[in-house]
């Protein structure tokens, strides 16, 4: 089987040679070759410069034998286009400038062009498409709105989300409205992705875990329904939430053809809980690559055998690889899910 | 039914006039008598002073109808007298000054003796329950292994847990030996705490929710089994884990009288998980004390008809009280609680 067919076919619950594998921010700080062109050039900078963008989203891709490319960019990229001034500053996260507090900040939100205000992300994705030249398929991303609505509340990351939920719970209309626009926007900047050369799309809830599932089923759950009917079908639509799994049900059933699921559910649990007419992503702890090998393989086993090789399983991390993981542990884990995989 | 009586006969599964509440972090920031103390002394002052722990633990109970007081403490301040420094700063939150990252950090901790090194505690907790004089129960805390072990390894909160997580997964015998001698000081630390006045004690375990359900069955449960079996029994046991809804009955079976959840799982579904043998504290997202008093209102309603007025339902918010939080909304969150579960 062709390496760049793994991935896709997995994807749809098809029959695999052995389990695909990709690893969310693969295209990150913890490879040398990443930080020797972020010395040079802002994280903006890289994300705005296609041809920066797309060096970076390929060197992961020379490096392991990973089944996928993931463009490399930012959620927060079209909060930018929608009026919300960006900074990133080093080791702090990002800062959003003008957070939104009041229902007037969320109707004065610009729509998105990303055809125009997104071009440099689209350009990327057409070029990597070209550069990967068939070697593996290349992924398109965007944040979900209530991950992005939270982060232009409460101006960049927080613990307790209390902005966010502040307006949800006493101004539920003006939040409701701005999931609208934010959900809107994601529609036609994942299908702009689509039509410019991403072969899948994933969403990415990194915060909606902070919910209960009444306001996950309020507040949540009838945007991300919308999200994924309207997006373009011709390619799988990856569904992933954080620290969700007390709603793994609720997450599942408002969308996506892939469920991404991190390590707090068993992956056989959470698999026989969302049905195994989807397929799931998923899911080891990041932090395990900082561990001896014997742990991280006895680890990544266990995995492997819960999903029991059964069609529709793509191997990832449950959240994003951190900087300052030895490479070596993530080579060894690329080449032991596929041989621990390996279908006879 | 005596005001005094409600707490603890709902911990003993025993019936109750009303459903009893007490409120985490009840003696805190967002009590304008609490700050106007907290202005003049440093908060590391007012944990050792007791004469101002008391007078802060019971301004709640001046304040509210609330059914517990909760002795103002830090779990924190143990970590001290096991020889790693402790500074709060505003706003910044706890730093410890030398966090351990070697197993010979780890053998060079000291073991406690309460009365010796945490007599300001005990002496708070006796003075507490002599100016309670039997209008409510007292309740004594103290952090988990787990959490305290992240702390101290940490050297402050954390995101993602990193050093604790490769401490685990590369020195476990290191790793285990660091929660031996934490449940050692927890389990002398809380029995003395009973002795001198608290007649029930709160076990916090705010960061285990990280940990997959392998790591926690390896590396939390067998202490937290030790821990739970060595308190005395004269008084219940609550059992509280922060974002533990994918492993409720892990956490249930390794101990407590009472299980604290928090808002993720729905208390109906929990109680059912853990079982109708053990008592169930919780679980109101702190973040509605922010919202509308309509919303507000209406989320304790549901709470409490999850709970449909079954012994052993003590109501409590899914984590501390936040700084800010409305006043009036606390007041009339206790009294709603109190109101709608009236037995018949």
């Amino acid at each position: 089987m062709p390496r760049h067919d793994r991935f896709l076919r997995a994807c749809r619950r098809q029959d695999v040679d052995c389990t695909p594998v990709w690893i969310m921010r693969q295209a990150g700080r913890y490879l040398k070759e990443y930080q020797d062109i972020r010395k040079a050039h802002s994280f903006l900078d890289m994300c705005k410069t296609p041809e920066l963008a797309v060096e970076v989203t390929l060197q992961p891709i020379r490096r392991f034998e990973l089944d996928a490319a993931i463009i490399f960019s930012d959620i927060l990229l079209p909060l930018e286009s929608m009026g919300i001034g960006l900074e990133f500053s080093d080791g702090e996260g990002p800062v959003l400038l003008n957070p939104l507090r009041t229902r007037e900040d969320v109707k004065k939100m610009k729509g998105v062009d990303p055809e125009k205000d997104l071009g440099y992300v689209l350009q990327a994705l057409e070029m990597t498409r070209n550069e990967l030249n068939g070697i593996v398929p290349l992924i398109g991303f965007a944040g979900a709105p209530f991950t992005l609505a939270s982060y232009a509340i409460e101006g960049g990351g927080s613990k307790n989300y209390l902005n966010t939920k502040a307006m949800m719970y006493s101004e539920p209309a003006a939040f409701h409205l701005l999931m609208e626009k934010l959900t809107d926007m994601v529609i036609s900047y994942l299908n702009a992705q689509i039509k410019h050369g991403a072969q899948a799309v994933q969403v990415f809830d990194s915060w909606v875990g902070t919910l209960s599932l009444t306001d996950y089923r309020e507040f949540v759950a009838p945007h991300m329904k919308r999200l994924f009917a309207a997006l373009d079908p011709a390619v799988p639509h990856i569904h992933f939430a954080v620290g969700a799994s007390h709603m793994v049900e609720l997450v599942s059933s408002a969308g996506g053809d892939v469920i991404g699921i991190d390590w707090r559910t068993p992956l056989d649990e959470a698999w026989n809980k969302i049905g195994h007419d989807k397929a799931i992503q998923g899911n080891l702890d990041p932090a395990l690559l900082f561990g001896s090998q014997e742990h991280l393989g006895a680890s990544t086993e266990d995995i492997l055998e819960q999903a029991a090789n059964r069609d529709g399983h793509v191997f990832n991390l449950g959240h994003g690889v951190f900087p300052g993981t030895p490479v070596e542990n993530v080579s060894f884990l690329v080449d032991l899910v596929h041989s621990k995989s390996r279908r006879s």
